[in-house]
């Protein structure tokens, strides 16, 4: 029998609280497979770790989700640590690089038809919106030489950031949304985005992604089209379906875009996210940091009222690409949409208090584990 | 009786049809004024200039430009120039950086309330939005050194673009963004928008922001908050009067934010911009360029059912900030509510096609007018 090595990172805030009960779904799912068990053992990772070891990434905790099949974390900071010179994120940015953590992976869909009355947008703009994007995650002005301003003397102060990419930052991360495109029938469309007509590494992005498609993916069925940021960033609020399939883009841009349509489900608390080190085809070894796109939210931290379903739906994701059980993903999503579904569909209509309902966390939790042993 | 020079720069596609109803607004305020009249000249820009003269901003353009008062821009490109080496934008780039216009104006409202059913966001939710991005426009990534991937041989491809800022730059960014707020009673709130968190630009920015306003403008009653781009950019869609005021922020986030916020008011053919060479307090130069945000719109082209409207704003803008006519500006934007108003309150509720409608871009024209001279 299989064993299979998750690392835990709760961190902080409300990061704990969501993670017990995506724990809780992998344990129940641990122990009721004849072929493999999910080991899972935590450690301190953000703020909690700057209080306990003085930095947010400490060296058990690296090495650790080093040797890791995956790891799932909650989530991490919190105005304690907020202006530091030792921040929670650089813990994250440090544990992207140091595993090469090359794809961060975010879908943007409703995990349940009835939540469509919570977004922001009109329903009939809302409906049926359903696309993952794909971020580029360890390249790109995040990562280039920075100079810091100097502005204590009589200086001019001058600070550069450098936007940095090469062939093959473009080509794997291509590779990996094309990956995802053919795990639908027919394969999901390919929408690139980038600034092409103004930036040098646009025009790279541009042709790699094209020619990559064109040379490997093109005979599988998979197209690709090209949209500038600043019109994607429109499209995703006025008419978001039609970038329906995978939306492929580099860090900075991906971190604004995927957080412009996290917002379009209603509710940032439902959302997952994985961020990969290599392709999630089951071949080849993808370790993947998994975590719900929520922040720490330290104003209803302990209150046991945070909604778990972003962080249970990281742990779906968990089981679908780094421990290349699909099938198990496809149960716990669809206990999730049961739990969530309205009554008049047949589902339990569970709300926490971000969806304006009365529910804790755990009653999120026991609902979803209750669905998932009787399916 | 002064005279002022207005340079018109119809372009390409709906261009010319635009601008023509807008100039016609200009030409009327012009024939009634006792103090000054406007003079209006019109030259090649865009893809109609690479086809007369070789290149988008000809030199007998630019130095027009470079004399004017102001200039009125319609729109720029089309397919026809889309993928060569000479392209319109480049005209546009090259404009903004010979005039030295850094700021970037981008109102984001209603221009009738009776339009807010136009928006993709809920009515509850689009209602009472009303801020301003103002967007550095001549440094950042689009000005900073770059270096095309070399894709030919074997090698790596790499590329680099690089974002640079200094103290001078955000500071006068900010005195104009303070200056916008100081117009409202009280002030409008700042909302600067950056990436603190990853990028020495954005420590940079955030400093020379806090510090331009506590020494200068916090006197007088100016408030200044900090958001990062990833999170403004949910903000923007999910709670946008929440970013009511002024929004201020660098070249590339401000190019998407921009574009982002200006799918709110239902259409993108409602919407003016400016792009300012300095405080347009009426005392120094304020040479600007004014254009609607819209793009060239090859596809409906010649049929004259454009809306005129974000151009005729445009020329609102340029009557306040480049003429110092702020009353004019103000009537010119009441005569547009007053045809955009729904007939239940009192208005004559045109619509261009854009909108639903019928009307063409000479009814919304000759109505302004109409309406205008009544005032
Ligand atoms: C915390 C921050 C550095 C990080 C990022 O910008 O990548 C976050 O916004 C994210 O998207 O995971
Ligand atoms: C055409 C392009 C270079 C330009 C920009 O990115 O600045 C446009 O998108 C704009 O916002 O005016």
């Amino acid at each position: 029998k299989q064993t299979y090595n998750v690392v835990v990172l709760p961190g902080d805030g409300i990061g704990p609280e969501v993670v017990e009960q995506a724990t809780r779904v992998l344990e129940l799912i641990s122990s009721k497979s004849d072929t493999f068990s999910i080991s899972l053992k935590s450690y301190d990772f953000g703020g909690c770790a700057i209080d306990s070891a003085g930095k947010p990434l400490p060296d058990d905790t690296l090495a650790a989700c080093k040797e890791a099949d995956a790891i799932l974390m909650g989530s991490v900071g919190g105005p304690k640590w907020g202006v530091g010179k030792v921040r929670p994120e650089q813990g994250l940015l440090a544990l992207r690089k140091e595993l090469d953590l090359y794809a961060n992976i975010r879908p943007c869909l409703f995990p349940s038809e009835s939540l469509l009355s919570h977004s922001p947008l009109k329903p009939e703009v809302a409906k049926g919106v359903s696309f993952i994007v794909v971020r580029e995650l360890v390249k790109g002005l995040y990562f280039g030489d920075r100079q810091e301003a100097n502005l204590e003397d009589g200086s001019d102060g001058a600070a550069f950031d450098t936007m940095v990419y090469n062939r093959h930052d473009v080509e794997r991360i291509t590779k990996l949304g094309a990956y995802l495109a053919l795990q639908s029938n027919p394969p999901a469309p390919l929408h690139s985005i980038d600034k092409a007509n103004v930036l040098a590494t646009s025009r790279l992005w541009r042709r790699v992604v094209q020619d990559t498609v064109d040379s490997q993916f093109a005979s599988q069925g998979i197209t690709v089209d090209h949209q500038l940021v600043d019109s994607a960033s429109m499209v995703m609020v006025s008419n978001p379906r039609k970038l329906n399939g995978i939306i492929l883009t580099e860090n900075m841009f991906g971190d604004i875009l995927s957080d412009e349509s996290s917002v379009i489900p209603g509710a940032l608390g439902l959302l997952p996210s994985a961020s990969l080190s290599g392709l999630p085809d089951g071949k080849g070894k993808c370790n993947g940091l998994y975590e719900p796109i929520h922040g720490s939210a330290p104003d209803i931290a302990g209150k046991g009222i945070a909604n778990p379903v972003g962080t249970i739906l990281s742990a779906a994701m968990l089981l679908r690409y780094s421990l290349n059980q699909g099938e198990l993903a496809d149960k716990v999503e669809a206990a999730v949409r049961k739990v969530l579904d309205a009554k008049d569909v047949g589902g339990h209509e569970l709300r926490t208090a971000d969806l304006g309902g009365k529910h804790g966390s755990k009653d999120v939790g026991d609902k979803v584990v209750e669905v998932l042993e009787s399916l």
